[in-house]
């Protein structure tokens, strides 16, 4: 009896304004465009970007699932299955890439010890390219993803964070409609002397990127970053 | 008189392997095609990421600067003049996303100061692409670049690493010649139940991902990664 080939996993990064085609590499097409099986973090986004990066795709002819970061670790054996059946498999988050401050990594955890091949595809990361557009410090940064929401603990956590700005940029995030909140309390909680750069709406011809300091930025009014997905980075 | 308007500063990733041009998106490609004035890590690395992008390019047209970790301060200046003169400038490294583990950040800190629009474009990294793959927390994460080449300061410095990964995916880089040298100390100095992945060679045919404990990894020959571009991660 002959033995099938392992299928292969692919991690395919969707655009961060959706229908943004033009952000996704050729290869990530091809691939989506020959492949059958898919997790999408949900089903109505996930086709559409299917839709949008293959505009001929046949969706009645693929199978998609959900994975999201309520998934049930006991769901994902059966979600890799097709592999075993030779099928590969393009995991697709609502924007930018999977496993990156989004559904994936224990996805593919349990896929290194199932020996499946991963393949990460390239395309749009809204912390990589906050990092590159702020000109701070590439060499050695850390992400935190989103910071505590009560007051008191985010205080301690942010005199933390300007400590570690010292030696490199500080990046995170917080929920679009809470961004106005959160630059309050930053601009309150850190030194005047800290540089902070917002990065607004990435990829987007209405995209937003200022870098200055914590006195510069209380100078002025607030920026317009209500309900728009924003990267906050720090350093010194 | 009529004010010109200012050009702007795009970020530009190139291919990871020279040549694989099917993994920068279209957006990329347009906005080189339309430029004139480059500032590239290399001048034949970055012509040839020029050709690769935009086959017809006319390069006799356009004006290239280097931009590289030893380009003085007082040169920034001159370099982004072209912009104050109404003209778009792409900055490109040899690999991947300028001003992440490479050349560009500076020149970004100055073109903020002169309130200048920065505009990253989506692209391959490394460093995004190993995260994704190795299964690895990518909610925490901090890159440290390049670890000491000196042993006792390394050991000190892996211990210090080895306790954030209780926290955060930690992750790091090395000249490729010395990844073996490396890996044996990575094995000798961390913990038998650390996970290391290494990420290796990727967006190429013969990319490599192993996510692994210490122990599992000491069990086996030492991988394949000499003279090969990895990225090291850690995590418990």
């Amino acid at each position: 009896m002959q033995k099938k080939n392992k299928g292969r996993i692919y991690l395919v990064p969707t655009p961060l304004i959706e229908g943004e085609i033009n952000t996704i590499p050729e290869m990530n097409r091809l691939i989506v465009a020959s492949c059958r099986y898919f997790l999408v973090e949900s089903f109505k986004t996930g086709r559409r970007h299917i839709r949008a990066m293959v505009p001929a795709f046949d969706l009645d002819s693929a199978v998609l699932e959900q994975l999201d970061k309520s998934t049930p670790v006991e769901d994902l054996e059966n979600l890799i299955e097709p592999v075993f059946q030779g099928h590969d498999i393009c995991v697709l988050s609502d924007a930018g890439c999977p496993g990156i401050a989004d559904p994936g990594s224990r996805l593919v955890q349990l896929a290194h010890h199932k020996n499946i091949e991963i393949i990460p595809l390239s395309g749009p990361s809204s912390i990589t390219l906050a990092l590159m557009a702020s000109g701070y410090n590439g060499q050695q940064f850390t992400f935190h993803g989103y910071l505590s929401r009560n007051k008191s603990e985010l205080k301690i956590e942010l005199r933390k964070i300007e400590q570690m700005a010292n030696y490199a940029t500080q990046i995170f995030m917080e929920t679009p409609y809470r961004n106005l909140s959160l630059f309050n309390q930053l601009t309150a909680f850190l030194s005047p002397n800290v540089q902070l750069c917002i990065a607004c709406d990435l990829t987007s011809a209405n995209s937003l990127v200022k870098s200055q300091t914590i006195s510069q930025w209380k100078k002025q009014t607030a920026p317009n970053i209500h309900k728009r997905p924003c990267i906050f980075l720090i350093t010194k």
